[in-house]
């Protein structure tokens, strides 16, 4: 069976309230996208047509010199769109980052925005736009909670259009900004429809650049988003349950329409990921998995991500500060567009396999189904061991792409498992949309599981 | 192989220009939807969040002292949002019913629509706030080309809310307003992504009481809108080749992103229809089966349908007629949400088995790929058999369903089919996007075909 969607008529299963469907229904928040070679060349035109008079192009300062940037403010002078670009984005954005962006984005009194780049971009663009016209917030104000307020967005936000650069973040489909925080030395972030951006320009001509390992830990990034997304915590399971719409969270955990995403994004992952990365001339291989990142985003945009997430941050985090003393490499980073010492698809994926066996106790169906997908025969496997099948599917797929045997590989041993178990705890946000619940000694046992792969 | 995209790169083929990729880019334009038994009462929380202070309903006069209005309305009250009632809302609408619906919204300046009804009354809600946004524009500025000048629309219209009640149209997701232009006696319609509700509110608690023969009629609509969008003509083959994103149609012709809709609602006709037509007890097919429709309709409408829908409309027309005079049913229609002498899903279905004969001589790879859906044992099949293999499989499909053995079982004969051509001319809105194009005489062939279906 393809596709199984079982959860029909819902009741609210939340122990603290007594109604009925309170929880039993989920949304779909789409961005309007547009998909083919050359499509940033229509970006002035868009604009046009919003009537934009004075808009900010965000970009990082290494791409600022790329195609894709000359391409889309070549768009803008063509259409006669008056614009000043922003290109001190930092990759990795943290709090200051994201300042100095709102400060830029303040001052300009822009009236649409255009952000050409990764997630990173994106990202600091979602934020610019969404405090610019909201000036008298502060900061944590739209912070997700328990670090900032999370207060739903009620201010109109002006046009934002997303012209992503790699194939991983999807973050032109969500409405989600992820930044370091660096007071509390945790990645957090604001999550809110109203910073989804109007419209996603999915160009595969922005793909033909990009090295193998970044083809690669980006499409890890969207295996995850897919995977994770598909076996959330269903939609009418997750608690609290806002009674009103405006109070739901974006990460509503995985409903019958972005389970159709998550599907798609993971066939395409299937079947093109290695191919893509392999080969830099395969354009049909690489523009599938430009897609892939948008529909996954769009996926996980709706439904969320649990576990890799969440455990991927303090990956992320600590290996950063070892590279940087290792290599000597500091911020800025050499070529922040391509290359970063810990990539983020990188640091969601090395975890898989241990995430998915823990998780398969629940929707082992799920788990089963997605590793067929992966590649696994799994017409006499036993429903128990679904996790396991899942598992040795994503090692295999990984192997195959020559992914660092596990967590020791990246530089990390038994003694770091408590700074990354601390690390993890204050990625609830992700973390509770998991479908099973996680003690300290759980989250070590997954990294420790998460050391070696093969 | 579950899923095949192959239009990547493509360069424009459009005989006329020299440029290359004018079209080959697709865009998705997506409502938000919510789903969820019960989602109707929410709708005064969403145009209170919305800030809406003098809404304009809209029912038919059956549907306005039933269940789902009683509830919009109750929603309303709770929720101390002022409100009028539209109730005259045309079962079939026409020009003339339009016109009616647009005056009372003109005087009413409302600033927000909720629509509870099937595609007849959304297509109205739709055409009256776009007029009602527009006083200065002439009825046929907005109506597609040939009968209408087809203008696009860059006036900001208000917030519709679309409520379903059957699950067959896909309006609550789509650009698309059909009504009969009596002047001429066609099928025409207003198609612009600016008419698209901002949010569907799709309620499965509203189909518990559909009839069987309902069930039916709206999911062959269902059907037809996934199989012909399936295999409309390809976004990058489309003629002409607007350069400007604004004035692309909405019916852009099958592309990756439509796609995704079409398959999975056919899955969902495949392994749900039959149930939900037997027992109207099966809450969970006939949930099923209303998601179908919104998924079948944002398929459709990024995507366009063709032949089935094209050649339904003289076939709704004339019959009309016919049983207005056997039956002495005049309009308004008895219970006119239920039944309606001569069902749209019906004319529609009618002539598929011939239709995809036809067409399936282009892209015969995705007319087996929906037969294999379909329950058709395709292993052995030869890819030129494509056409009768889907048109068995559908003969099959209508035949267990008990439907009508073709357009002489509902009252047409050979001396019909000229009218029937003759009809199906004015829709080259749709028929432009088959696969093939058809004669005159390829038309009286499909006619001739569809008189006997077993």
């Amino acid at each position: 069976v393809f596709f199984a969607v079982v959860f029909i008529f819902p009741r609210c299963q939340c122990p603290t309230h007594s109604h009925t469907y309170s929880q039993g229904n989920t949304s779909m928040a789409v961005s309007n996208i547009r998909y083919g070679a050359g499509v940033t060349k229509e970006v002035g035109m868009d604009l046009q047509n919003m009537g934009a008079k004075n808009v900010c192009l965000m970009t990082d300062k290494n791409l600022s010199k790329l195609p894709p940037v000359q391409v889309a403010m070549d768009s803008l002078v063509k259409n006669g769109i008056p614009f000043t670009v922003y290109d001190n984005v930092r990759v990795e954005p943290t709090d200051a980052s994201f300042m100095e962006a709102i400060e830029f984005a303040q001052k300009g009194a822009f009236d649409a925005y255009v952000a050409v780049g990764g997630g990173s971009t994106m990202d600091t663009c979602k934020a610019a736009n969404l405090y610019a016209s909201s000036p008298h917030s502060d900061f944590l104000d739209y912070v997700s909670a328990p670090i900032g307020k999370g207060k739903p967005v009620s201010v109109p936000l002006k046009p934002l259009i997303a012209v992503p650069t790699t194939s991983g973040t999807g973050s032109e489909t969500t409405g989600v900004a992820i930044f370091d925080y660096e007071p509390l030395k945790v990645k957090i972030g604001i999550t809110s429809r109203a910073i989804k951006p109007t419209l996603g320009l999915i160009d595969p001509l922005h793909t033909l650049h990009m090295p193998a390992q970044v083809v690669a830990n980006s499409g890890f990034d969207v295996l995850c988003h897919a995977l994770e997304s598909y076996t959330t915590l269903p939609y009418h399971l997750r608690s609290p349950c806002p009674s009103n719409p405006i109070t739901r969270p974006a990460y509503q955990g995985s409903n019958p329409i972005s389970d159709i995403w998550a599907i798609h994004a993971l066939r395409i992952v299937a079947k093109y990921l290695k191919r893509a990365v392999r080969n830099p001339d395969d354009l049909e291989a690489r523009s599938h998995m430009h897609l892939a990142s948008a529909f996954a985003g769009i996926g996980f945009g709706n439904a969320g991500v649990h576990l890799c997430h969440g455990m991927s941050y303090p990956i992320s985090g600590l290996v950063k500060t070892y590279k940087a003393k290792d290599y000597n490499v500091d911020h800025p980073l050499v070529s922040p567009h391509f290359i970063s010492p810990q990539p983020h698809g990188l640091s969601v994926v090395l975890t898989s396999p241990a995430v998915f066996t823990f998780t398969a106790q629940m929707f082992p169906e799920r788990h089963l189904e997605t590793a067929e997908i992966l590649g696994a025969d799994t017409r006499t496997a036993r429903i128990q061991d679904a996790g396991l099948v899942l598992a040795d599917t994503l090692r295999k797929f990984l192997f195959d792409l020559d992914v660092d045997d596990g967590l020791a590989a990246v530089g990390y041993s038994k003694a770091d498992i408590p700074a990354l178990v601390k690390g993890t705890l204050p990625q609830e946000r992700v973390t509770k949309l998991a479908p099973r619940p996680q003690s300290e000694e759980d989250l070590a046992a997954l990294f420790e599981a998460s050391m070696k792969l093969y």
